[in-house]
């Protein structure tokens, strides 16, 4: 098929952290943005995270010559109505985004594709009402969405191949890599992963075995610098040595039906699990505002995407083909 | 207490690839090493893993002055009668483990200090028979072992407090960042979380959601890079925004619920599940020997570390202390 032209106009429903960051990637990628969330808040968030995202672009060295234009617009209508991509990015509720992507259906022409940023819903749920239920993708990308390279993209039950094309191109146009996840289940694959290590970590806690600080510490000073460039199973094919990935298995396969794999169910949220979270993070990172963590973190994201790009490995390759294209 | 003296010389009990790369760590430090393994392949690993080892500190600008000395011995005997500290590095096997250390324990002076590198068996049932209980402790490092800063300590029952403390400052000493595990379970922190990971995973594969590759990008070009520099909770505390841990927690609290979490018993392994994983790694990864991507994977964890050095942040610190004691 024919590559479908790139996108001039982006609209982007809801502008919370996720909202934000996409309007702010499309812009440094030089598109122009219409963004629409009812939020007072709305505006202070995206100029937050539009600087957080400039100074990460700017530091990688693919800052635009010029970026595109930014207009808060006050209604569905006006945001969606000459954009050539809609990203709704609203609160993680099926009815409640089934509501916004019917008002995008009343004032979006039938072509435009339409892709929702929710990092669990099914997209056929979200399309069984719509119109045009061709046209519906999510495209469920990761914070902070200017810098991190991967979204997943998957069709629902309804959804065209040339939706899913679409979206593919689009999303690799500005500058990610975006998967497109075959089968649609329930939280895809990045946050099946996710919600294994965050029900064991609450675990740990409600156990009290460990404090926050110390889970993120076996993380980042250990297994976390081995998955910011080769996956789990990379890792665990050099581990194998020379047999390779079928020794791994044999090897440690029967280990999983050690006591080790127990604790599958999830802790009840109580206050007091609730509490001794947030206590033991203030503890841990609270000498830190939250912006401040996050450009610590976006430093830190943009020189290790550097030393990939360096490296011309993972996720080093995509930051190399924004950079041919500025 | 009066700190302990530092190590000058280290036994190493099993040279496969965490044995020879604990061996290369502290070569590389600077102290002595014997080196007892009876397979014949043990010289060969170590001779490998040890010129890894010379790349990645080369790299990281850290390579000692002068490696320490290191000897290949016929017994047990000779390799633990002079150390300070026994590092054992034997198969997965309990039993086996417990012959290991008796033998350890037969010839090595009632002062020294005997770690495992046990990856989740409890020190309790490893030191249930040892005539002196008290010195033995868990030390579980990761993969590359002279690259990854984390190792686990962990003391059973009868260990006394003066050997965890001697472990941690052994293990700062040689460069790494040795975490107490203050509570004794199965797998210790680690391997529970990636345990969980390696669940889910399994699941993907046999329910051919996705494939190895697939799962890899979603974690390398993904939330692997957030997990090189900050772990699952600082990550989330940004993610909360401005709210914070709490408004995180009380946010996405409620999707724990959510039928995401259910996946959580363990494929069996099949050889058929065996056959997929393994002819997807080669897939992926067949295009590379064992060799290059180890090779590979120290480039870029060194070049990550120095990363996170320039920002004095997490592992980076690591390096550093390193350094300045060159």
């Amino acid at each position: 098929m024919t590559e479908p032209l790139q996108p001039k106009e982006i609209a982007v429903i809801g502008a919370g952290v996720i909202g934000s960051a996409w309007a702010a990637r499309w812009l440094l990628k030089g598109c122009d943005v219409r963004l629409y969330d009812p939020a007072d808040a709305a505006e202070q968030t995206v100029s937050e995270v539009l600087e957080n995202a400039r100074y990460g672009w700017e530091r990688l060295g693919i800052a635009p010559k010029s970026e595109g234009n930014l207009e808060h617009v006050e209604t569905i209508s006006e945001a969606v109505q000459q954009a050539d991509l809609v990203q709704e990015s609203g609160p993680e509720d099926l009815a409640l985004k089934k509501t916004i992507l019917s008002q995008i259906e009343e004032f979006a022409d039938s072509s435009v594709l339409i892709a929702s940023s929710t990092s669990g819903l099914l997209p056929s749920k979200l399309q069984d009402e719509m119109i045009h239920p061709e046209r519906l993708v999510v495209a469920h990308p990761f914070n902070p969405v200017y810098l991190i390279p991967m979204v997943e993209v998957v069709g629902g039950r309804q959804t065209s191949p040339k939706s899913i094309s679409r979206a593919m191109y689009y999303y690799t146009y500005c500058g990610m890599k975006p998967l497109q996840v075959r089968v649609e289940i329930d939280a895809f694959i990045a946050d099946r992963l996710l919600e294994a290590v965050w029900r064991e970590a609450l675990w740990l806690i409600e156990d009290e075995i460990a404090t926050t600080e110390e889970i993120d510490d076996v993380i980042r000073f250990g297994f976390g610098l081995r998955w910011a460039q080769m996956g789990l199973f990379e890792n665990y094919r050099i581990a194998g040595g020379q047999g390779g990935m079928e020794h791994f298995i044999r090897q440690f396969g029967p280990s999983l039906d050690w006591p080790w794999s127990k604790l599958t169910e999830t802790p009840p949220m109580t206050e007091e699990l609730v509490k001794r979270i947030t206590q033991q993070s203030d503890a841990q990172s609270g000498h830190y505002s939250i912006r401040e963590l996050e450009r610590i973190r976006d430093t830190n994201l943009v020189d290790m995407l550097l030393a990939l790009e360096k490296n011309a490995w993972g996720a080093g390759l995509t930051i190399s083909e924004l950079r041919n294209k500025i």
